[in-house]
């Protein structure tokens, strides 16, 4: 029977979670697979005496990256470094590479594709955008061959935890930023969340799958939720709405694509709009496809280690060559640049009086003039935006896109 | 570079949407998979002077399994005869098999992937469950390594469509059927979708993939929405439910799973209760995975074709040998007994007096009572279910499950 040899990097709460599914599913991959999936070694700094691994762990990675028996080495440390080395280090030693770390995937990508390719061997990381849905195979594989229009998606459990807290109880951002940290869905310095950062590392990576560019991560327009007001969900819940944070690839016919990560307003009813809490999904806008959207747990040990364990079927299927190796190309092409000519309606609160916004914005509709004057513009792009914004006199309370 | 040559059996919208899909993205084909992927037989009885593709039109089957160039053959006929005949006949001439058609999978599946085995070819089926929707490939290979418990799913857009309507506008079974037949979602005779046929077929399948056991579609029990009445979508909806058919796969530790396509409520803002109109989603119960679901057009040829030709790379991909080989086990096993075991709420309603319902089920909470009584159940057992019915003395008008 075959045997394949795993090296887990990173022994925390993936790298447990990815150990003991593999353990309990050793039988089940033999019969499946016709193969012996066995850990060799876990690398990490600290000692973990009482785990069932503990005869497994190594402090010192050339006792992994040297040994000639390690077939694939599964990255769940996180962070660039060391993760950038150890994963150069582990392609050209010829093994295979499993991730589920999205900060090396967007910053590095190019480089690792190009030594899985150069080196016969596979570069995988399913669980790196949209924890356990599987979207990037599919990516990969099942929709590749249609023209794609776009890749949307809620891609941050945490984010959308704190904006369902607000649409559904009326909290503002500050309370349901507290109920998500002391719930554990938001970290103690949450900015990576709130900021929009970590999703516009996942959409960099969908961005290098479907249009074949690797952006870097700070060329890509970022806004998170942090300006979101009580005041502006309901507003958007008057119009039928609810506010998400989106990451978006918008592939174009000519020239580069549109990436932005943004709050928008999404019609109830429509697919995302329905994803609430921790969950995430991103969806695909396809010819001749049509919509597609993949749904799931983001986040989470269990569903994390799904995704890495999954990467290893078609590893040991198809013998750790895997031929298809993602389009990422390195440009230092700004998304921000493009970001004018982005066009939509929008959303704006200001506290100009409403003759004046009908002067600046013609007829349009105004949702409430409590306190302050809310309305919907008519489509226009950002750069035509900014000029009618500034024309108003008056500061900008709030203003949101819609999908 | 590598050349891969097909043949497509049947010309019609689905064969000749594959046709225009392989053209149009011959490039891209050619440099994602450094391989030149061409159509050299397309099977049909009619001749189309006037197509693009007339010249390769051959009335005879023999032309296609007789040439040894043909490297993957593509069966989109429909129907059980003569597409087992043909489907065997290539997989015996170690030619790939790729079909859209549910009906020879259910029926046939064990014996295509034995054939496809023995003779190291692939046999794949993304279209024959969801359409375009990629959830055949993610059910194989990003999410087998998980406990699977069960697999729901909108399998008919159709039925989708009516009950959609329904819950919309507050039609009649009979006028929103009407409309669909207008609009072209439904056939002048619909009865493979509205009694639920076309659902069990696509639930034997998944039921295939995830339980590795081949049931018999009649041994299925399959209920259609014939049945179901304005008055059971309004009481529904009073109670922040949609009803939606569903085929179901609930797997079990020990035994046989439980299998039934059935009408079923479902709370609003669940994931499976916002899938309207045509659209097809699977929703995935798994362990450590959690519920992920996937959404998309479960019909049309553009869908069709996307799924079709996604298959086709992974043949060419890894050389047309794909060792993953679904786990077809036949088995004479009845999901028809396991049924009684089925436990669930229900919502009733009942020629029988309010008085007469509280003396038969107890304190239950009573809907509406002009004309009728309608009232939901506690969770209780089919068969306890059918014993309390009969005590009530008096007929039954619309019985439906609660998911």
């Amino acid at each position: 029977m075959k045997k394949h040899n795993i090296a887990i990097l990173g022994f925390g709460v993936v790298g447990g979670g990815v150990a003991e599914l593999i353990s309990k599913n050793a039988d089940e991959l033999r019969s499946y697979l016709g193969c012996e999936v066995s850990i060799k070694h876990i690398l990490d700094l600290r000692d973990f005496p009482t785990s069932p691994f503990a005869g497994l762990v190594t402090h010192s990675y050339d006792d992994i990256v040297n040994d000639p028996e390690v077939d694939t080495v599964i990255e769940v440390m996180g962070g660039s470094h060391p993760a950038y080395e150890y994963t150069v280090a582990a392609l050209r030693a010829g093994k295979n590479v499993i991730t589920s770390n999205k900060e090396v995937v967007a910053n590095y990508g190019d480089e690792f594709a190009a030594l899985a390719r150069d080196n016969g061997v596979s570069y995988r990381f399913e669980a790196a955008v949209g924890g356990g849905i599987p979207v990037i195979a599919p990516l990969l594989s099942s929709v590749r061959q249609n023209k794609i229009k776009e890749v949307r998606g809620i891609l941050n459990g945490t984010t959308n935890y704190i904006l369902t807290k607000m649409f559904t109880y009326g909290d503002s951002f500050e309370s349901a930023l507290a109920d998500a940290q002391a719930r554990g869905y938001a970290e103690r310095n949450p900015d990576a969340d709130i900021l929009g950062t970590d999703a516009s590392r996942k959409i960099t990576i969908l961005t290098a799958l479907v249009n074949d560019v690797l952006l870097s991560v700070d060329n890509i327009p970022t806004e998170g939720i942090t300006g979101i007001r009580a005041a502006d969900v309901r507003a958007a819940e008057s119009v039928g709405h609810k506010i998400k944070l989106l990451g978006r690839c918008i592939v174009r016919e000519e020239g580069k694509p549109l990436v932005i990560v943004a709050p928008f307003l999404l019609p109830v009813g429509s697919p995302l709009s329905g994803v609430d809490g921790v969950y995430n999904a991103i969806e695909v806008v396809a010819e001749p496809l049509g919509n597609v959207m993949f749904y799931g747990q983001g986040a989470g040990a269990g569903a994390t280690a799904s995704a890495v364990v999954g990467d290893l079927i078609p590893i040991i299927a198809y013998d750790g060559k895997n031929p298809i190796v993602p389009g990422f190309n390195r440009t230092d092409y700004s998304a921000k640049e493009a970001l004018p000519e982005f066009v939509c309606k929008s959303y704006v609160a200001t506290a100009a009086s409403e003759e004046r916004v009908h002067e600046v914005f013609g007829d349009v509709t105004v949702l409430g003039t409590v306190d302050e004057v809310a309305f919907i513009t008519e489509e226009m792009s950002e750069c035509e935006l900014s000029s009618k914004l500034s024309d108003l006199g008056a500061p900008v309370l709030s203003r949101i896109r819609f999908l």
